[in-house]
């Protein structure tokens, strides 16, 4: 399944060594201006070879929109915007076409479908998310124009390296200040030479990608099945490597009581109605309430590390894995910030439309 | 969207305090013995009055199924599944249906809707879940039937009161053994004793579900869109009360660098292909590779607490609202058991169906 | 796939002798007012029994609406209505277990299920249809409140006995006074001669049912695979008996030159742009263009007849069919008239819901 | 809505006159050979251009295949196909940009989503099915490898000008001996001087396509509202210039008595079940039964005609068109050959995967 919403419905496709990445965007509301050069900014935030910190593989990142625009505006047509693969280097795979690495979908892929992408991580490469970046720029810009709504990623812990934040100060200007995405300027230093000293040992590191979503409009998500919160888990569980998904208080509202927990409401100055504390995260009864909605996306360390480990060939055999591919990230996290966003501009640009229905 | 699934889809419907709660199923297959009583009996494990630690509401769980079976055996038609409401008691609620209960689905409604259930948490309500579990019971009955496949949830933490739970020692028996459904005996009075505590408080508590499926067949999962955990993700974060959802190693993996964190593959005994260690929780790349799948799901403690509270009712003025309903749970734990396993056996027996497309 | 529609979908259970024949609603627009007699009252449309020229059988249809209403208005929430099944004969069935009755459905559906229901014609029977009327009745409310849509059906040939209709003319009462249903008061009379001529001999007719649609805003039609006419076919096409579909012009169209067949546009009084032909039947490019919508429905005459016939049984021995149940209708046409209408205003209040989310 | 198929799930993009025309196709099974030459060869049947009776815009189709294959063959990962447009011309429409063109798409698309294609039909024009040609080769070739399926379309009918043919005989070669795909040579040539002289007088014809599928499988379909016939229906009245589908013996079937049209049912030499007539077209209860699936589709007479038309423009008032530009098909039907082929293809292999997951 590689749609994903009901009714702003990105379709992406793509593998790491393809021809080329992209999507098909159906339900995109008509007259939106849309322009190639702010995707392709967008997708320099994604790219790889962006610091010393990620993967090499340079990503040549030339958006191209094959439908759906009339004079810059969208029609209400399906939208393909794609970029081509032009760095894949094959080579550097050959000898792991019959090997399942660790933690990888190669033995998996091979299971389910009982053939796999000769080279590269085929689908389940990061190198598909490009895709869902492109689609999110336009789910970002509506959202943007119709609320004003802001949605902000960070790394807000890599490994047990945790930044201090306060949500009310954080701004795209201080998350984009280092090369980590971690607007905790002091943290953030920490957590690089962290990951330089992982990268130097061929290991690697995780940790969580944090998110706030402010001016979302009350009133968004789906009961039962599509409450806010599940489609939104849905839609960060679906990005490589996660392994954890929190909303509001998260885990940690666990370790509170009822009394503790709950978000009394409030008149505001403006005549309509708040909570004095965010523990919902923004949403009741998977509907959003208005306030900011928080969330923590948990990222595990990445698979591919350049120690050398054992594991088995698609015959069972014992084989030892040593050196490979340079071209990774000892930490996806950095990267993994406008991922985020972008699944969370496509999670509520559907629900705002879904809303529309009701309205 | 109060439909679940692909091809095993299900459609509840009902408010806690309407003629009845009750499932479609469209999609299941053929020639599968079903039986009520067999449904009646989950059902139990989910209702209120069950301990003095649930609800007090009684609720009379004599199922109808009104469609789809000849002879006891599935058509493969739309299965109707229902209960009666039959314990009702709506003039309890008439003095809060102006008033906006903190955390609770109340205001989200009426902003979303413009109008809301007179009684009752209408689809909020927990009762809703009932549907759920009897869909359930046919999805692991299937699951069960072809592969072996065994469900188990259990309560893995209350508040700060953690158990000491040995995966490979778990059975349905155990954690049946007492009314916390926690398989570790001692820590279940602690968080027995802890509950009882909250309750006499009119306050209330949350925690900590596990839950482990073993035997799920290698090749569940749909990338990547529908990757198992992040519909996992979903299935259960559609829950009502839910804060988090962790897959495999969750955040706690976060802490481990890829060296420590990747499982190796092994040859096994029979020949089959498994990992060494099992941090990926059964699924990689999206899809599930024969390991037990492994999830924790956070429980918020309850909204309802019969200890005074500050809110507005829906002109934004202040009220205070004291002795809401007893009945309530003080912790909703125990019942939620049932219902993640339900949820667990609906996200598989839908990618067991998919994933026979394929085949 | 028992479930219609996108946005406003409507799953439907229930085979001619289970327990109860109904359907889900979800995704109805909040605060429309319902009440079960309006129900009622359409369903006595669809009744068998309602004329000497219909099947004998006695539907007992009292409503149960078991959800998504409080205060009698909608909720936003799953709508359950139902039916009980009361006058299922199974006995009369017994001795039809094993025969493949020609041009029924046992053949396919023990083909394609491997188990069929052992009485009656199980989801292949038009006791199925009484679902979709049921919906059909709060699809119509909604678009006759919105947009004063009017939706009208009528017989326009049994056999080869034609109408001769204005379309301009018809009304819901020209329709309902004469049990055929056809508002051509004197060709109404000979129709109802064939149709007791063919009962008499066990022989049974068929015809062409048309329908017009009033009313219908601009707009509407999903293209390119939802077209207005395409969402229109497939939702006439799955009634039982159906053997052809025709918009506007329909097959009579293909005998005209473009010049003749294309519908000039010109603007109206009111300053809206209209055409002054209407062989487009409504639709242009897969979107409504504010014209009447016309249709024909093709329903083959019906399968069940007593009359003496050849067949096999489910061995592939030969088998001589006799004295088949009396309950049957020997034209289906007049019944279908209010299944037809339901199909058309299901359709097109989906699509209406649709349009909301681009305006 | 620009996605068909529930399981194997194309979605289709591009305008006239945008970058390129293609489409994604999810959910195709691994392991599938495809060949863009083949493709390039079935497009060719729909190009313009291909004879002195069809428009003249010369469509270069070389066919990029940018995802979903390694070596030649599927991955079961979305598979993006598209040939870019390179002989667009916009100049020729720039005096249309404000002019309703009767029968055409003009008005409605202005009026649903605010904004039109500045130029060429936008994705109302018969461009677009360029992609479902591309499409539907896979699907073919998947129905052809698994059942032996064929599917052979033709033209039965211009204007008054109706084929004789014998179902048993038709071949592609007789289809493809001919440039109006007529398999009755004699009829075809009548055919053909009609179209000529239709163009020559700047006007238009229009007919009827009929369509053969042999070797479909029985148990294709899904009731109620998936049955197979109202698929098909949606499918082909989704394509341009449609105006109606008849299935088995059609309209001309109501014509006939129940004892007359009933099939009946009898063992064959191989011991299997079939019927001796085929009213049925191959379908009962929305089943395939194993027999031929026969259709009929009408498609109108084109639109765009050279002759001089009153219409209005987006004000409203009154313009006269005079010399459309002359790169248009005077007649339809050759083209839609290929077309009608697709679609019933994309239906089959449709139901074919969803019966995969019955048995």
């Amino acid at each position: 399944m590689n749609t994903f919403g009901q009714l702003f419905r990105v379709t992406t496709f793509g593998e790491s060594h393809s021809g080329a990445v992209g999507c098909v965007i159906d339900g995109c509301p008509p007259r939106i201006a849309i322009d190639s050069k702010e995707i392709e900014t967008e997708l320099a935030r994604r790219a790889t070879g962006q610091s010393h910190i990620t993967s090499g593989r340079r990503e040549a990142e030339q958006v191209e929109i094959l439908s759906g625009l009339t004079d810059g505006k969208t029609l209400g047509t399906p939208i393909c915007i794609l970029v081509k693969n032009s760095d894949a280097r094959p080579q550097d795979y050959a000898n792991l076409k019959d090997v399942y690495r660790p933690s990888h979908a190669d033995f998996t892929y091979d299971q389910k479908y009982g053939i796999r992408a000769a080279s590269g991580g085929g689908r389940a490469s990061a190198r598909e998310t490009t895709a869902r970046v492109m689609a999110g720029v336009i789910a970002r810009k509506i959202l943007h124009e119709w609320y004003g709504t802001e949605i902000l990623a960070y790394v807000s812990r890599v490994k047990d390296i945790a930044a201090q934040i306060d949500l009310k100060n954080i701004t795209l200007k201080k998350i984009e200040a280092n090369i980590m995405r971690c607007p905790d300027e002091k943290v953030a230093k920490q957590m690089i030479a962290l990951v330089e000293q992982m990268k130097a040992a061929g290991n690697s590191v995780g940790g969580v990608v944090s998110c706030i979503a402010r001016n979302v409009p009350v009133g968004l998500g789906d009961p039962v099945f599509d409450k806010l919160e599940a489609t939104l888990a849905r839609a960060l569980m679906s990005l490589p490597a996660t392994k954890g998904f929190e909303i509001g208080s998260g885990f940690g509202g666990t370790y509170l009581t009822g009394r503790e927990h709950n978000d009394p409401f409030y008149q505001k100055a403006d005549g309509t109605i708040g909570t004095t504390t965010n523990n919902s995260g923004g949403i009741q009864g998977g509907i959003s309430n208005g306030e900011d909605i928080t969330m923590n996306i948990a990222f595990k360390p990445t698979s591919t590390i350049t120690e050398s480990q054992e594991t088995v060939n698609t015959k069972g055999n014992k084989v030892t894995l040593d050196n490979l591919s340079g071209r990774h990230d000892p930490c996806v996290l950095p990267r993994a910030v406008p991922i985020v966003e972008a699944m969370v501009a496509l999670t509520l640009v559907d629900h705002a439309l879904r809303q529309r229905v009701i309205k």
